[in-house]
């Protein structure tokens, strides 16, 4: 069984109180593909520019990742810039060059049309409808946004609510969908829009998780240092979306776990800049992990 | 076995954004008392001025709280009065009129002084010393501070955190005394201070425990309605602390449940003002949530 992502690959320059680094692999996609290629192949939706390098291919390639749908276009890749204030709780976009991103229409190959495991990263909520029309029997689609799209195309967004099982977003982006100070009734809220479930990340504070027959609480790893959080809501949301496509069986305890490597997968993540801890991860870590969170919850 | 609490008795002026209580019951040994009661007698050092009403006297001792260790002196009783934001997160104190609180020399009555397990509520560290200097072998003594005395008595504040097993500290306190934002590294610090165990209450968040043999990390029973946190940390360490003493074995698995019962006993106090919830609670209200909780966050 493989995982369909679709959304942005970008080469991103991102300063936090720890370094700085310019022009190094991003995107929605990337991450989220990335995190989920510990647990099952990979079929990415994306586009890319003529200047993303060879060498970023093959890695892609590498790393059982899929590259069919990844349209290589006349052009520069997506750029984003950005900076994180000194707790890391607050972040700038310095800069968005969406360059090709900005004409990207997704397209599905012909054997991915059949995915039953798909993940939509944030995009475009008109892009996002364009690949739920190609599928054909889909059976389980997490999506995730973006404020922009809350205020740009809210209709677009209630409408996608409705064609999938589950809505992926972080806590302010929640509220400001919701109008809903309090994250419980704001999860409850979303629920109401449509989705089966409704993740609501909290960063550092872990994420909830509504489901309409259960609730789940996932705390986030405790860490002692924190380089680079970008990607992490993607990474979050390929563990879990990784994990739940290797298990293909969708009951109360592989949601829970799934959360749980979504949790453990970020936590290696914000480690280091880019993808650089992601790279260099074996999936004894990510057990050993795991373990430790259970040793550090349950009572 | 009892807890034996030392603290303050105050009557409390509160706003939130969901209403307003004059001249209510709070202090930090009431609050902790009152949690603590629901698993064992409770030993009461404190003081109240000659205004402290009957019926409030009454109450502690219907609820269990023996009052041998009160003192009751001319004067009014400490007052204190505090706003929070709109979203609980803030609080603004609006006047401190410590009365009868100012000249306060705790005593333990004769009966008090083998007390096995003590929490020294927020009180100044000076007092705090006075009470350890009367007991003869405790078995767990756990104190807490606030920022005021980080800042004007650090000197005996540092030489008590020598003298007790387990600190519990709010994170923007835990930040303060270490000069340390990441509270996983703020916490290992305390640590290093002298308390075999370190609390690090969270809000909201949860709270971080941090022993020489384990690590435990204790989410926030997951609210809709929050009306009023103050008193908050205070019960949750008189869940603590009570079920603690009501066990009598310092084992893991006793830290852990104790911590998960002092996460409930908070849950139950924010949902009305001053002690209003706890004042109705059940056990089996405690149990049911207990259980609820565990259902919340095992994988």
């Amino acid at each position: 069984m493989s995982l369909l992502v679709v959304g942005s690959i970008a080469y991103d320059s991102v300063k936090t109180p720890f370094g700085k680094k310019d022009e190094v692999l991003g995107g929605s996609a990337l991450y989220c593909g990335l995190a989920a290629s510990f647990f099952v192949p990979v079929n990415l939706v994306a586009v890319v520019g003529s200047d993303f390098s060879k060498r970023h291919l093959k890695f892609l390639r590498e790393r059982g990742i899929d590259t069919k749908g990844l349209q290589i276009k006349k052009g520069k890749t997506f750029r984003w810039k950005a900076e994180y204030s000194y707790d890391l709780n607050m972040r700038k976009t310095l800069a968005t060059h969406l360059n090709v991103l900005r004409n990207f229409k997704p397209k599905l190959p012909e054997s991915y049309k059949d995915s039953k495991y798909i993940f939509l990263a944030n995009l475009d909520p008109d892009l996002q409808h364009m690949v739920l029309d190609e599928l054909n029997y889909p059976k389980l689609v997490a999506c995730d946004t973006m404020n922009l799209w809350i205020e740009r195309k809210r209709d677009s967004l209630m409408k996608l609510l409705k064609r999938v099982e589950i809505f992926i977003i972080n806590e302010s982006e929640a509220r400001e969908l919701t109008a809903e100070p309090n994250l419980i009734k704001a999860g409850r809220k979303i629920c109401n829009l449509g989705p089966k479930m409704v993740i609501l990340k909290k960063g550092e504070d872990g994420a909830l998780f509504f489901g309409k027959h259960f609730k789940f609480l996932s705390v986030a790893y405790p860490l002692e240092s924190v380089y680079d959080p970008t990607g992490s809501g993607d990474v979050f949301a390929g563990g879990f979306m990784g994990y739940l496509t290797k298990q293909n069986k969708l009951t109360k305890s592989s949601f829970k776990k799934a959360l749980i490597y979504g949790t453990i997968l970020a936590s290696f993540n914000v480690e280091s800049f880019s993808i650089e801890r992601l790279k260099k991860l074996r999936r004894e870590d990510i057990d050993k992990r795991y373990k430790e969170l259970k040793r550090l919850t349950h009572f």
